[in-house]
């Protein structure tokens, strides 16, 4: 096995750092890293924002409830971001460009872009030393993220990312088994039978962990979260910022 | 700077393969290292498709237009995939969950959720000496990919990744500069002047190139894309599946 290999088998998610910033040539090399992913048809479709101002950050952690949000080394908001090509276009052309800016397609595209980079990012991170954890919950007001970004118009904030040197040793949390995630030539829903082993080793994992042990299985967590509709007002964000509206 | 940061910064996507096929040592390994990819709120919700016959490889590659779908050493399909959530759930439950499947952040989540496994794949696969290549032309027609794989209901096809040994020495592609790209604590269109330095350097890079030299630049590149309304079809074709209704 290979250090890079290792570095992302190895992977867990860090939610307490120390006071150390990181530097301004690991922030160098992170984006560079970022950038270096696949980007659909060249397009670039994405923008990452790095949160420096303190004041931000509290905000932010207002919005995620979470405290690393402010407590951290660094972080970024990976955004889609189709904006550069309507402000590259003409005026005629911009009305030309507007049905690829609000298709299904081009959601996909600038999200995929935008989480290709971001997952650089994490591996180059971590294979400096550092720890990251994504923020996904900056959707919890989504709105608020994106004027506290002052983000324009075909610009969504999709998730953040924490950085920081690790304050503590986390466990590496188990993942579903290959069996259930990976098929061959054909979905087969049959490879669920897999989830069943899965459900107890969570058990076992959520009874035995250091912190918020509790009892759970997967399959019960899953369930109890998708019956609970949350973030609906993603939907009417995302298409007043001119995405998804065809 | 560490074998992690140069195997990522060192990426091109290889189009041409030798016939080695990839060993299923080497699949097991790209597999388990795009599962320890982060995933939002542990809901793992994607899938992958391998595709070990070749009658189906040269199907896709007629949705792609692309030769290197067919003659590769490996490919995989990587899926937006819900349906596990609503395989476990009882009757009246996946009704409760129905909300959550059919709204933008569950497409979000899903899609990004593909793309960081993917890109850890794409990394491993580097990282042993492979050529990778994202196939994001599968959603020429992505109903024709979606029932080749029998997906069913809550399951999409986002894009295809090709793995092989690569069979010719292509060279590493420019991106935009960190400075068009990324911003600090707000979004600045201005650093969109970046944008033209790089506009001189694609074209150079274009005219120089072995393979297809042709004179262009990015944002002439960008505009005639855009200008073209593509693959409308995936919006209503999403629907169908579940997705991005509400």
């Amino acid at each position: 096995m290979n250090e890079t290999i290792e570095t992302i088998l190895n992977h867990r998610s860090i939610r307490s750092f120390t006071d150390e910033a990181l530097t301004n040539e690991q922030i160098d090399t992170i984006v560079e890293t970022a950038l270096m992913a696949s980007t659909s048809s060249f397009m670039h479709a994405y923008s990452i924002i790095g949160i420096t101002d303190q004041k931000k950050k509290d905000q932010l952690a207002e919005v995620s409830g979470q405290h690393y949000v402010k407590e951290n080394g660094h972080m970024m908001i990976f955004c889609a971001d189709l904006s550069r090509f309507s402000r590259m276009g003409r005026d005629n052309e911009v009305e030309e460009m507007k049905t690829n800016f609000e298709s299904t397609e081009h959601l996909l595209v600038s999200s995929i872009d935008a989480a290709l980079a971001a997952q650089n990012a994490a591996i180059a991170a971590e294979s400096m030393g550092l720890g990251i954890c994504y923020i996904g919950s900056l959707r919890n007001d989504i709105a608020r993220v994106d004027s506290l970004l002052e983000l324009p118009q075909h610009v969504i904030p999709l998730f953040g990312m924490v950085f920081g040197h690790p304050n503590a040793n986390t466990e590496k949390k188990p993942r579903l088994p290959k069996e259930a995630v990976y098929h061959e030539n054909r979905y087969d829903p049959e490879q669920d039978k897999y989830i069943e082993a899965f459900d107890k080793k969570i058990a076992a994992y959520y009874a035995k962990r250091k912190q918020n042990a509790r009892q759970d299985t997967w399959s019960d967590q899953m369930t109890r979260r998708f019956k609970k509709p949350i973030r609906l007002d993603v939907t009417d964000y995302v298409q007043r910022k001119g995405f998804n509206k065809r």
